[in-house]
């Protein structure tokens, strides 16, 4: 209930903290006799890893995992996999003067009053650093989905103001891959890149929008009620942290349109199948995927820790003065796409065994 | 798993379809004592009732709610509390016609798909009728919340790219609830009013915005993984017929922000409380509520059935022509105020009952 | 959460008390176009019927079932089914006097301290009259299960301490549903009828064992850990009003002796499939189905409701006598029969969709 | 889904095998502020821990607990606490020939059946060895129960015929803990363990029965509908490994009961509470507890694994001989008593989270 697990055929249970000696988490319901080991995982946890460029924090963590149960001779088991990440790199020193203030726009604050204690080295809980389990776990969602054709693809599409003008079916995983912020848009990507290093250098941060299609949907996926996928999906996004907003398909632009431009009209095309021209529903409707790709965004705020000095209070209130050290993000989206990727892997791998649930 | 529950503590689970019998929830969790009647939910069934206004379907439905469980002499016994509002103007001739064919960015290709079979009467299950049983339950929820003064507050922002101009901290529930569009600017409401008529009068439909304050929160409210506060109302609202996006705080004009300008800097008031500076972390920092209001926006598309012709398939994928017929909204927005307040309650409640529970 | 749900996949959500409007249940889960109409449960709710004969309570409910949701056409649509039935009986005036004690091994002074508040009136939320929404809920688990050959066989196996003598293999339904007792030994059931009026002539109530196997049961139900098959039944059994024991297989028995006794043998039978000599197992081992016949037995203890005088406290604590007044089972044995059917019917076609789910 | 959680806000989340890296859990809903390092663990594993004495298994496990997360400077922190136990003396050696058959009364057959691969050395995730994570998540739960001073005390009640004569008023911990076999009568202890020495020498294993009583209960931990306390413990006891029965109170012996006699009688004792004469009911009414002390019993089987010749097939169905090897109990009694307790301790810290949700 301390809302630790996601998805309820698929399940991952997350535990661990920036500082303790690892964090992992635990997956249950992977279908038995799927290939399995690190080696499928850690190219995953490898994007999601700080320290790939100057882009992004200097942190030097190797993010090993390790597999500790759910297989055999390198295949899955059926039962509950757990994964683990050992934290190599904490310097707990880095933050004791940090237990005395609440960092601006941070977590501090909130886990103080709600549990009267809090764990101050790098954030405790609070800490991204508890995403590198659900890319891991990600990873083997992406393993059963790859089994039926699904693909999952995010990108950054805009840093700041800047935006990606790449059309949406040229976009590969190798042009997403070819540059370190990540955006499939090789000549905004260099915008890009020239804007974090400069709002580095000024001691700031900087937003942007992570966008993720997924290919080769099933039609199908996703519950009437309150399990709509995009329901499940825009939860699965908000856990991430420094994640404000989710939008699929129109979205937020889609407010503005009428009916009759907005509705995506149904066609059959040369296999027979029945499509849609124009896909303002984002691969949706009532909830459940029509089989066009799945098509939604990410909003992520500035990284809220400054290389500058902010005003803030001390635990009695008292106004004081505070500058953030140590090896942080200046802009967190080109990270943010691994955990994007995998969020919405594991929205999906639970929809698909759910499905799998009600036929015979 | 049919995903027709919500919440863990305070848990709706609704059925019911559109022209069925009856729709309703049952709302498990509440605490005992609370003086409850079918006169503390009508109200905000009344909110969300068509046939209010010219704005609005004239679909005329009395909606009115029975509680058949889960009180004795007008208080809450702490056991589920069954709530049922029979259709009582449900037409079901006016729909035999779409069996033969699925209408554009409705759910009857996705439901046939899924289930292979379909309940073709106004959409049945994929109906925005479910959402009555919503706000009854909702409006327990309310009633829960109102024992320690949190105050939910939605109004309708937008209406296509007419917008709100009336500061947050001016809008009352009173001046909401002044006139049929559900819009506190009592100018820009009249302008909103003229666009949907004129919207109708071209058998067209359009969307807009939702926005919704939390006021006088409890500190310590969401937990730290999955179940963030802002990822669960994500849920619950991207699970509200013809939603397309969430965002909290900044949202999505967030992301064109640097960390200096976006952060929200703490400061003790007058009170010896420790507020912020801004807010544009809309009231949770760490998925958890910071005591400052909780501020989202729910973006709803344009509604999918108008009263023009439209190309669509027929069940083999032929190409055919059909209009929509019978009442139906032009513009989604006015009703949706009460919905998304119901939502915004159930998660609320939830999250209040789990933080009571570490308590001792 | 407050524990009104059964069931992940295949998910009954009761409501409602003995004296209010109506009991019902939500069923979540249920596959999609499968024949279902209210003729399909009457009969189940027939069996659990107050009324059937001397031996049990006189009160006298139709308790006629209504489908409020999920199906169209008499076939269900893969959404929530809301089951309805009115409580057309009720004696408000009964039970008037009970608010002023606590009746002896009944729920009132529970309840009481542990909501402040409580529905007197037949015991409310405690009385067993919520189990007929169970076995309305558990006819249409028959229904799924019956589709794979299912076939779920409970009876009385005790009363007091006359036991049936009836080989298992030689049981049927039609055996059970020969006499008023529900046991399949035709002159066993005339010594517990005697024994059951006899005791009833005293004022008094008497216990007894409720046995069930299930034959044709597929290999595979059921999960390594804490959702075993066995255990998740020893939840739903332990959860029938009045139960006060579960044993599976061997049971209590098997206790005592030695593993060279108790292990079951595997032999392969003549068809090729692998069975074993002996049931000690009970159908199970490591908490999955291994294809013999679930074999388990329920404890009941006798009603707590006497018609003759008790001594007890009031409110204050203070001794008070009390008699038992109104219509009321001597012996619960033969009404819980169809009780335990429906609640074996509900674990199975839960563990049934769970099973589905890994299979691609 | 596949059901290796327990528990809806006091948590636990179960991974591991037999002879993989190591087992482990993860605890969710722990209340912050708790004092908890692994010595307040270790002491309820050394009881589980085998090679402790000559009536178990000579398998050598130092069985130390890591704390992974979830606690700063020996505090828990109210986040998810990971718990990782090394499989330290894995002989995967011992195991190779039983991939080619089905051990009589063990879970090969099932697993392989189920899941189409299985991990063969030490029977995997069907091996009792998953048990000692939970232990260590009891032990949690311990802390947290001893807080408001309930005691969790479970002992041998049976090793085959031979049955522990002492009063339940005068059995302590410190009796249980006197003699290996955990029987809190000296003399009969000693019966036991020579019945047991006697078993083991002709290769063979024996059954028996764990007791275990709750003292200090608060009244109201339990559910009206399916989550009634002693529901939820009869789950948690029959997912024990070898367990095969669960009573409550007078359990299957007052089934021959008749109600005046089996009833337990209120009045209030010299302190002015409520109480009541006898506890027939076992601590619970209406599935709520009612301040008596708990009284359950649980059946456990003879372990499966015999040191003498028995019959049984190989993968194909055809008869083979196999005799067991390697280090293993004549008798799981001695063993399962800290488990008994670790199960019960976390199903009554649950309901304790649950019951004080409701209270504001």
């Amino acid at each position: 209930m301390s809302g630790d697990s996601l998805g309820k055929l698929f399940k991952v249970t997350n535990w661990g903290e920036s500082h303790g000696p690892a964090v992992g988490c635990v997956v249950e319901g992977c279908p038995p006799g799927i290939e399995l080991s690190e080696q499928d995982i850690q190219p995953y946890l490898d994007k999601r890893r700080p320290g790939q460029s100057q882009l992004v924090t200097q942190r030097n963590e190797a993010d090993q995992v390790r597999i500790l149960s759910g297989t055999v001779d390198g295949k899955t088991t059926g039962t509950a996999i757990s994964l683990m990440i050992e934290n190599s790199n904490s310097r707990s020193k880095d933050y004791s003067e940090f237990a005395k203030l609440y960092r601006p726009s941070h977590a501090d604050f909130t886990y103080q009053q709600k549990y009267g204690i809090r764990d101050v080295a790098g954030g405790g809980r609070s800490s991204a650093r508890t995403t590198a389990a659900n890319v891991a776990a990600g990873a083997i969602a992406q393993k059963v989905l790859s089994e039926i054709g699904v693909e999952v693809l995010s990108w950054v599409e805009t840093v700041g103001a800047i935006k990606s003008q790449l059309p949406i079916e040229q976009i590969t995983e190798s042009l997403v891959e070819s540059n370190p912020v990540r955006c499939p848009d090789q000549n905004i990507a260099k915008e890009m890149e020239q804007k974090i290093l400069e709002i580095r250098k000024q001691g700031d941060t900087i937003g942007g929008v992570v966008r993720c299609v997924v290919r080769n949907m099933p039609v199908g996926l996703g519950e009437p009620l309150f399990d709509k996928l995009e329901a499940d999906l825009a939860k699965a996004m908000l856990s991430i942290n420094a994640s404000k907003g989710f939008e699929i398909g129109s979205g937020f632009d889609g407010t503005t349109m009428v009916g009759s431009e907005h509705n995506d009209i149904f066609y059959r095309d040369e296999d027979g199948a029945i499509k849609t021209h124009g896909n303002n529903s984002g691969g949706v409707q009532g909830g459940i995927s029509n089989g066009m790709d799945l098509d939604f965004k990410v909003a992520f705020k500035p990284v809220a820790t400054l290389m500058q000095k902010q005003k803030t209070v001390d635990l009695n209130g008292d106004e004081i003065e505070y500058q953030g050290r140590g090896r942080h993000d200046p802009c967190v989206l080109p990270r943010a796409v691994p955990i994007v990727d995998a969020m919405a892997a594991l929205v999906l791998c639970d929809h698909l065994l759910r499905y799998r649930a009600y036929r015979a």
